[in-house]
């Protein structure tokens, strides 16, 4: 099938990915992988910017996100999966990019300004900080994407790159198509206690967690706190059980809410459906899992074989590159 | 001989390069090269920092600066001489070494505060300004340079490489040594008419000029105003042919002077005998850049054995310094 173009997404290694990550991001690019020629990267490098104090689970978080990712379906075979840091043609790119940016149009990036309020002390604001952007822009331009998936935060990102691109252009040769920021509609899931789904809140569901872990958790789930008895009627719409209902039980989400509604459906029975939904949402991630597990090399070799293909597109961008700015080599 | 360390130096490439950069720069890294493991870079990615509009005479310009290296004696079997864009570890390590610095440290570098005021509006400063002492750290340290000889002006800048190799060594792992800047005597050569030598005020005499040129630029230099008919007694503090004369004529510089003082020595004569003592000072660069000017394909060896044997250093570097920060590769 003619593909529509080449997608480049990543994400940070910060460890093991749970539900939120499934359902707002990995079943997207699931989708992307038949449509375009994708590129997922493992941002290693992006990492540092904010966390270069903090490397010592690096590479077990790096493992642990690549199988997350195949797991959950993300296919090598499909795509590129690498890790930033195994393309050193990246950080060449960075460079030559970093020349024809100026420092006031990074400074006026509104995460770089949300940042730096935050950071407070102005003395402690890492470099990486502010050339965070240009990196991103070697990162999409680097394999020539066209679209590149965002949330309405990142667009300022993606705008920093298509400018790039432009300016290269017009100061040296057509190299580099615009990049489109492709925003799509993203599925939030809260925790299991209502709030943000977040490691440090320790309310998440992780894609490696088991049946029995799964269970546990759905168990463990906020109801609606009005309904004490099973005799009340409940409030689907104020229950996080029910909204999970909605994403993981597509098929007997109206029959929960009605059961809900009339008091024939204990909240106990309500979990043991939502434990059974998630499991079978999930089969297909456990199942990949298991694999992964019983050969550990085959991470590694995806990860050598992502990074050799990675490579070889990024090796001939740059040197269009710097042909283009009379940089021979060779 | 047990060599003292490793010396990590180089130039934009400008242009052709004129006795000013000779007596000022050459000179001392000639001396150099036997007590030290010299490497001499050919900053090209520094040249983009300002001029990354103008790439047009880039690679001429690196080659003119190659042959006047070697003619003025830097010598390929003693030192290693490599065009920075040729190791792209440098770019790597530039990332890298850029995650562990802060915004503010390299806002409050003095060149980037002078240019900053002489660029006026804050949206033209490239960003490759602001991050050049990191992109020199990265050239320093990638040869784990011990010693780096600059000028007053340069100081600045080495002590951020010292920083950020500290830093580093703290943060992660003794990787680096901590470069001592080298503050030399620098010897300054005036130009024809005693401003500032520069290619802008077409005031100097360049390492590439023949005998005849030589003659011809000399003869137009200004001498004593005072000094009008040849019996007139001159005074050599105020001319410029004297102040030459102290530098290439050290044999016969007192004579000149009693001559002139005495009015036994005509401008003209004066003018010979320097004429004579800048060729025979230059006698072996010209020797050197005849043999160059023979055989064109000497200088892409050099530079195609220079880039080896620089990467070969860097890679080990970065090898470390991945190590270091959890960058595990391959
Ligand atoms: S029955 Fe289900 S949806 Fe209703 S309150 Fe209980 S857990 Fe929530
Ligand atoms: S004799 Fe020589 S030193 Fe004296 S004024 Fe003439 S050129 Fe200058």
């Amino acid at each position: 099938m003619e593909k529509k173009g080449t997608i480049l997404s990543g994400m940070r290694p910060t460890g093991k990915l749970h539900l939120g990550h499934l359902i707002g991001v990995l079943d997207n690019w699931n989708k992307l992988q038949d449509e375009y020629n994708c590129i997922f990267e493992v941002a290693d490098w992006h990492a540092l910017t904010t966390k270069y104090d903090q490397t010592e689970g690096l590479q077990t978080n790096i493992r642990e996100q690549v199988i997350d990712w195949i797991s959950a379906g993300i296919d090598p075979d499909k795509s590129i999966i690498f890790v930033q840091s195994h393309v050193p043609e990246i950080a060449e790119l960075h460079l030559l990019l970093s020349m024809i940016v100026s420092v006031s149009r990074l400074e006026r990036n509104p995460t770089y300004k949300e940042q730096v309020q935050e950071l407070g002390v102005k003395d402690s604001i890492p470099f990486g900080l502010l050339e965070y952007p240009v990196l991103q822009a070697a990162d999409i331009l680097a394999f020539k994407g066209t679209a590149v998936p965002v949330g309405e935060d990142q667009l300022p990102h993606i705008e920093i790159t298509r400018e790039i691109a432009r300016r290269f252009n017009y100061l040296y040769d057509e190299v580099f198509p615009e990049p489109e920021a492709k925003l799509g509609k993203v599925t939030k899931l809260l925790g299991l206690d209502g709030r943000k789904m977040s490691k440090s809140y320790g309310n998440a569901i992780y894609l490696s967690d088991n049946k029995e872990e799964i269970e546990g958790k759905v168990k463990s789930m906020v109801t609606d706190p009005q309904r004490i008895r099973l005799k009340d009627p409940g409030n689907p719409e104020v229950c996080s059980v029910y909204s999970y209902h909605k994403i993981f039980s597509k098929s007997r989400v109206d029959d929960v809410a009605k059961g809900c509604k009339n008091a024939s459906l204990g909240c106990m029975d309500c979990k043991a459906i939502l434990t059974e939904s998630i499991v079978d949402y999930m089969a297909d991630i456990h199942q990949r899992r298991a694999e992964l597990e019983e050969n550990p090399e085959l991470v590694d070799q995806i990860l050598a074989n992502g990074a050799q293909k990675a490579r070889k597109i990024a090796k001939e961008t740059l040197e269009e590159v710097r042909n283009a700015m009379n940089l021979k080599w060779e």
